[in-house]
């Protein structure tokens, strides 16, 4: 089959460009050093081939993804990277068999944890984003009340989401090390094996935490693209023109704000055009017909780069491998909802 | 139930909300004289509360929504208004028995309406949003070469959608007239019974339309609501607490851009405290400890508006019905994908 009569818009994943980010950053940070986030891909068949490459620790966002990770026999090592308030959903799982590992931050999502039926804990640390996370002069005395309770403290984790994209990299690494320095203080004061944070963005230069839960790597985005880390664009949709304006100088394609995520803006064309905005199922695409190749007809098909890819994947059923214009295998997206 | 129960996030309809809506539409364009957009909602339980206000004719974005619409018997008048380069799937609805209309703008349009088995169409007319929709000038020759591969033609439609948020009522209805001379223009050369176009933003002032397609109107959004329109927000996000930061005067609820359309912005909280930003799987709500009532605990719920409903819905496998804390009933969205 060619991709050209997969129902567009249709999301691809080029297979050579994907390998290729999964070989690379298996030789950055091999086996347990990355534990991959599944929120950026939502897929347990491309987890499996991150397994392949000796990752076989994972991180999610959502219970769901830890109910159909371990679903899919990849329960080795679960780690739920977010506080829930009820846990039940996740006992459940443990008791099934899998490995689960939740993050807490309060006391009452100990309480959940451990009513729930979960047995091992992170401390989640703020390090300085504005979202979850206890203040790192309380991690210890969390950790404390977790172990009071029953419940396995394996250490500490601590997102530092706000340094993702400071493109500047000795701005950067002075700051993620400002980060991390709460992180290592709460991780003196709880102990545990595990010092987890990270993410693509400072994945190369994280050398504090001794686990990096990065995911989009895997797939890639124009947003992560500013940075040069060496992936690929693995991430593309592919849509249909279905209509063109030549006076107007634009044309629009069947790929629209339900195909992907908006919040870090319009996608980017592959090809001559700019991308003028997005509609609920229309992208309009400006082009100069002076360009090389002019406008396109009616029924070609065009491809973008979405900017950001996790929730791009989580509008769309499945993800098409394709090589060239070969679609070679296609994975659901099994890890909706939540 | 209480929709305290329900995993979150979980998207709520408020059901006297969403009633008051359809019945306030209802009154002021009543039978024919809309065609509710599907696409909003995606929802065929939804749609079928619509008919039951008189409205069964439908407007459709994607093929899907068509073959979906019709297997649920709401097939008496659907327009698909957009343009499709394979209309096979459609024959195949239309020789099943459902009345299906295509919109058409280029020879390769009509062509692929004719190839699929598709016998009526409408002329999509360009009247001044940069997207789909032929020159008002070449209406007429479209609508002749349409009638010359034996398809049916049964009017023209135009969207104003550059025109739904332009607040000034005056300025308005102005701009409205002069988009809509230019579909009447088009009519005049095409003829047929139908004049196809509007929004929920035109709806009210938009008088030369004889059909109009809105649809955000039933769920509602934080857009959309400021207008005047009488028309309540039916459509919430209920979401969890999941960590509380006094000294950083913030909380988060796990109501992330996956759970959002984020293209219109950041959603609202109903009550005391301002979103901040959106993660994948979290909302930061910052707020001053002094407001009333001050930082919830972690476990409590909290409700959002979406600032953009329709790409909100359609990451949703299911709307609950409500009534205060009531769940009344549950609907599956059942429209989503292509």
């Amino acid at each position: 089959m060619k991709s050209a009569d997969l129902q567009s818009p249709a999301l691809l994943l080029d297979i050579d460009a994907f390998e290729h980010n999964l070989a690379t950053m298996a030789a950055r940070l091999p086996g347990a050093k990355l534990r991959p986030h599944v929120k950026a891909h939502k897929c347990t068949s491309l987890a499996k081939r991150q397994a392949t490459y000796g990752h076989t620790n994972f991180t999610c966002a959502t219970i769901g993804e830890v109910e159909g990770m371990a679903a899919a026999g990849l329960g080795h090592d679960l780690l739920l990277a977010n506080e829930v308030v009820d846990a039940r959903r996740l006992g459940t799982v443990v008791d099934a068999g899998a490995r689960v590992t939740l993050a807490v931050d309060s006391d009452a999502t100990v309480t959940a944890a451990a009513h729930g039926g979960v047995r091992e804990v992170l401390i989640d640390v703020n390090v300085g984003l504005p979202r979850c996370g206890c203040a790192p002069g309380h991690a210890g005395q969390l950790a404390d009340r977790a172990r009071a309770k029953g419940l396995s403290v394996r250490g500490v984790m601590g997102y530092e989401g706000h340094l993702m994209m400071v493109l500047d990299q000795e701005e950067q690494r002075a700051k993620v090390e400002k980060a991390m320095a709460k992180l290592l203080r709460a991780h003196a004061d709880v102990g545990g094996e595990l010092i987890s944070a990270g993410g693509t963005g400072t994945h190369h230069l994280n050398v504090w935490a001794n686990e990096i839960q990065a995911g989009s790597y895997a797939l890639m985005d124009s947003q992560y693209g500013q940075h040069r880390f060496g992936f690929r664009q693995a991430l593309l949709i592919e849509a249909t023109v279905i209509s063109v304006n030549p006076a107007g100088g634009w044309f629009v394609a069947d790929c629209g704000l339900k195909a992907q995520g908006m919040d870090h803006g319009i996608p980017t064309l592959i090809g001559p055009g700019t991308v003028r905005f997005c509609s609920d199922e229309h992208v309009t695409v400006g082009i100069d017909e002076s360009a090389l190749g002019g406008l396109p007809a009616v029924g070609d098909r065009v491809r973008l780069v979405p900017a950001h890819c996790d929730p791009t994947v989580a509008y769309h059923e499945q993800i098409w491998l394709t090589r060239g214009d070969d679609v070679i295998e296609r994975w659901p997206v099994d890890l909706r909802a939540w």
